[in-house]
């Protein structure tokens, strides 16, 4: 008789959890301890990818083979296998990113069905924030007094021509779950919120957030905004810029539809809608604007502002004009980068193991064809 | 038989308003007619006083005598007849700032009864962005990514350091109208807030903010807090920055009791506190603060930044040393000054007339004996 013994603690019998991570090991030993500790059926491997190198473009990151074939769940950044064949054991690939469009055309993405699943949701806070802070930098005229401070100089008459948030319109071009932390922000600080979706969203089911959500964030139900637009058209995406938006948040998911979204037609609907002049956020990704109409649209003021934290391409280099074009503001695609990233990523990946441990449906899976 | 004629627009028989205030004629038009239009018993005359002059303390505002002495209701920002003897027709003063302070020490606040009414609460939302985005700057480093961007450099690293606000705690050293619009903010970015009163407040009847409030913001009912504190007394005080504060707004009225309120002691409570560091943010006056000591505080890192919009003296000369203490940013009083100010500020003062013609109680009435 056997008695209670369980071979679950035995190396050969647990599944192999492969994290390929931005993060020095020793950072998230208390997290990964947490995991083992939840999950005693796992066997964690962990590898640090070194985000400095893969900018620099230094060498590949050094994976064991067998780690490789073993993987059951893989939790990664960027890095995939070369293909499914490669890693035949894997059931799950838990994405460290709110989006998949950098592996979009790798062929774990194009020809496997292995589910994917996002970190969708915990960016929404910080973000927001980024996307708060940088619109009032701009309306409250921060530069100029950081600038004034600098020489130190009192000069009360530079503050005259600031405008608060109240009464403004914001609207959020992609309603997901940055897009909705933006909009519980913007209500309370007096704004109204109108909001733009893919596909239609008529009824109050359709307009939850299924997604992860911090608590005590977001918009899970749907009830902030006064108005709601969808349609990947163009003509949609039109009647939606007509609409009189001091602040346009750009947090739609870049896909083929979604490139250069953006352009001189739509900014010129910006201008001729908004007396005041738009002020562009962009969160997502950098090829959703056309930038060289972007660049023309706040040179001749047409836009009144942007706030970039991704370009295309990315990292921009040193020679492009859009670095000093006035107005605009550049953050190296840094907005969800965070002390508290991973900690919050980790929820994630927590709360789909359970999921998959109980065979319920995973939180933040990719769906392939519509492309996030 | 003299049929409906009615002489409320004779010049004679109308009651002189005397507005003098910082904006030039032209631009407050629109809104002198929109007076006028609702009072047809008032006489306006308009009187700018420009605030460059004032700063450079260049010559005296010239206000005809006869203006003085026939006014009964004065809308003015700090210009004040000598004595309450000068215009003994005067029934009301609606003052054009959040405070009376700099006015304290004037006759007709020491040794008058005019009914003094203040513009507390149109300054909420705006004042509250203000301390947002500094908060925000702070947090997330934007300083340094500014600075990056002057120089063309796409650095990731550089944002690793960031938290966002999901969490943390914020109390509101003066739970105004100020104060109540942070909390609604810092709220909805999901931050905890504790508030600070000079009197208890027990009761739901307590925590009602009964001032004017700019639609759609604040906090009318006091609901937001998870906690009050109270009390003017320092061990009160000390209560209150015991709890972990991440971000204090310095949202308190300056009295005789608030003069030098937080230095050295209070700086060293919030340090062992909060092992983060606190950040304080004050829109309220610099002689609240020991300024001398904030120094000292920053400059050991007891506080990991302070955003002074108010300062002691003012402007501050050229050559203080707190122009370029490290994580102490400085704008010149400018926190409430907006475009919409004028508006906001008028719908105070109609409400008041219209409140005066009724005979019904005013808002934003001055305790002389409180100070505020």
């Amino acid at each position: 008789m056997a008695g209670n013994e369980t071979p679950t603690n035995g190396t050969s019998d647990r599944q192999l959890l492969l994290a390929v991570l931005p993060w020095p090991e020793e950072d998230t030993k208390p997290l990964v301890k947490g995991l083992e500790d939840e999950f005693p059926e796992l066997e964690v491997k962990y590898i640090y990818e070194e985000l400095a190198k893969k900018w620099d473009k230094q060498g590949q990151l050094q994976i064991p083979e067998d780690y490789i074939k073993r993987a059951k769940i893989l939790a990664t950044l960027s890095w995939l296998p070369s293909s499914a064949s490669a890693a035949p054991n894997l059931e799950l690939i838990q994405f460290f990113s709110a989006g998949t469009n950098h592996v979009a055309s790798h062929p774990i993405y194009t020809d496997s069905d292995i589910p994917l699943a996002t970190q969708s949701g915990i960016h929404g806070p910080q973000i927001a924030e980024w996307v708060i802070m940088m619109d009032l930098i701009h309306s409250h005229k921060y530069i100029e007094f950081y600038e004034a401070q600098k020489r130190k100089e009192w000069d009360q008459k530079r503050g005259m021509k600031v405008k608060d948030a109240v009464g403004r319109r914001v609207g959020v071009l992609g309603y997901g779950s940055i897009g909705r932390q933006v909009a519980r922000v913007a209500k309370a600080m007096g704004s109204d919120v109108i909001a733009y979706t893919a596909s239609p969203r008529p009824t109050p089911e359709s307009r939850r957030d299924n997604g992860f959500i911090v608590p005590g964030t977001g918009d899970p139900d749907g009830s902030l905004p006064s108005a709601w637009y969808s349609g990947l058209e163009k003509e949609k995406l039109h009647e939606f810029l007509r609409q009189g938006i001091d602040l346009l948040v750009v947090s739609v998911p870049l896909t083929e539809k979604t490139t250069h979204f953006l352009s001189t037609k739509e900014f010129n609907l910006l201008s001729s809608s908004s007396p005041r002049g738009c002020f562009i956020a962009n969160i997502s990704r950098g090829a959703i604007i056309d930038q060289a109409a972007l660049v023309e649209a706040l040179e001749t003021e047409k836009i009144r502002g942007a706030a970039l934290d991704v370009t295309d391409p990315e990292p921009l280099p040193k020679e492009d004009g859009l670095w000093d074009v006035k107005n605009c503001y550049i953050t190296p695609h840094i907005s969800g980068v965070s002390e508290d990233y991973a900690q919050r990523a980790f929820q994630v990946l927590r709360e789909n193991l359970r999921r998959r441990r109980e065979g319920r449906g995973l939180v933040n899976l990719v769906d392939r064809e519509r492309g996030y």
